[in-house]
C-alpha cells in the first residue's frame, strides 16, 4: 500500500470563479501510480470553498446568487478590516466546506455521473493550493 | 492493512425522504473482515445529501422546513430545465454536503450516541449509490 | 504503514464557544509516532460543529450572528422537547458539518496559513469527544 501527499496549485482570476479540479487531481493520481484506493481533497484556505456539483454554469450561477442571499453583504461585520466581501467569504467557507474525498478506480477519481469537483474563489484573484492524500495500490 | 472499495445501493421512494444507512454500511464492513480502521462514505449524486443527525423524525422535519426557507423554491433559477425542486436540490447538496467518515471499531461503525447517517433524497424516487472505502485490519 | 484510532476529549463551558483543537490533535499525532500521512477528524455529536476558519474572534462572532439569522430561534420546531436552542443546534450541525481531514507532515497537521480547526458548541457546557484516525509512517 502506498501513500502520497501532494499539493496542486491553481491561479484564480476573479471573485466567485468556479475552477474544475478533476484534470489536475487525475494527473496527480496518475503520477502516483495508484490504481485502486482513495483520494482525500482539502483546500488550505479560509476564503474559498470546495464544492461538488454539476458541471453546468447555470448551477454555478444559482450557487452564487443563493450564497449572496444567505450571507448578505450588507450586515454588521466584526471581521471588517478587509471589507465585507472578504468577511462574507470567511462565512461561506464555513458554510460550504473545504474538503471532499473520492474512491480511486482504474487509476482515476471515481465520481458520480454528474459530479464535478470545483474550487470556488470567495475573495479575489489568487494563487491557491489544494492538498491531496492518495492511498492505495 | 486491507483496503476495500464498495458501492452500496438504495432505492428512494420520494422527495425529502431520509434513508438510514448504518445497517448497510455495517454489513459491508462485516463482509470486509476489517475490525479496526475507518470507513469513508460518499454519495455519487448532485441532488441528494449525506446528513449525520439524530434518528428522530422530528429533527428530519425541522431539516426539511429549514432547507425550504434557506433555499426558497420561488426564485429565479438559471438551471431551470428540470424545474425548481431539482434546481433547489442541487444547491442543497452543495450546502449540506455529500461525504462523511467514521472510525471502525470491533468490526462496525463507531458513531456518537445520537448520530445516525442519512441519505436525504433532494429530487425524486431514484436508485442511488453510496461509495465506501473501508481501510484497516 | 500504521493506523491509530484515538478519541480526544474537551470540556466546553458555554453555548457558541469556539474551542481550538490543533494542540490536542498535534499531541495525538506526536504520540502516534507518524511523521507523514493524514489525520481524519470527526466529532461524535449532533449539537456541535467542526468548523475550519481563521483564528480571529471577530470571524467567530460573525459566524454566530449569521447562524442565528440563517436558523431563526423563533420558528415552529418539531424537535421541541429540549427547547429551541437545542433544536437549532441540531440543524446547525447538519448545515456546518462534523468532519474534516488534514495531511500530516513532519509529525503534525499541515494546515493552511490562516486555518484553525474549531469545535463549536451548539447546545450547552458539556464533555465532548473528537475522534481521530491517524494513518501514515
Amino acid at each position: 500500500m502506498k501513500l502520497i501527499n501532494k499539493t496542486i496549485t491553481i491561479q484564480t482570476t476573479k471573485l466567485y470563479e468556479f475552477v474544475g479540479l478533476e484534470e489536475k487531481i487525475n494527473q496527480a493520481i496518475k503520477e502516483s501510480g495508484i490504481k485502486e484506493g482513495f483520494c482525500l481533497i482539502r483546500i488550505g484556505h479560509t476564503t474559498a470553498s470546495l464544492v461538488v456539483t454539476e458541471k453546468d454554469p447555470a448551477v454555478h450561477q444559482d450557487f452564487i446568487r443563493n450564497l449572496k442571499r444567505i450571507l448578505p453583504e450588507k450586515q454588521r461585520w466584526e471581521h471588517s478590516y478587509e471589507g465585507p466581501i472578504n468577511a462574507r467569504g470567511h462565512q461561506a467557507t464555513a458554510l460550504f466546506g473545504s474538503t471532499h474525498w473520492s474512491p480511486v478506480k482504474n487509476g482515476e477519481l471515481s465520481l458520480g455521473t454528474w459530479q464535478g469537483i470545483f474550487f470556488v474563489e470567495l475573495f479575489e484573484a489568487r494563487a491557491r493550493g489544494i492538498d491531496l492524500t492518495i492511498l492505495g495500490e
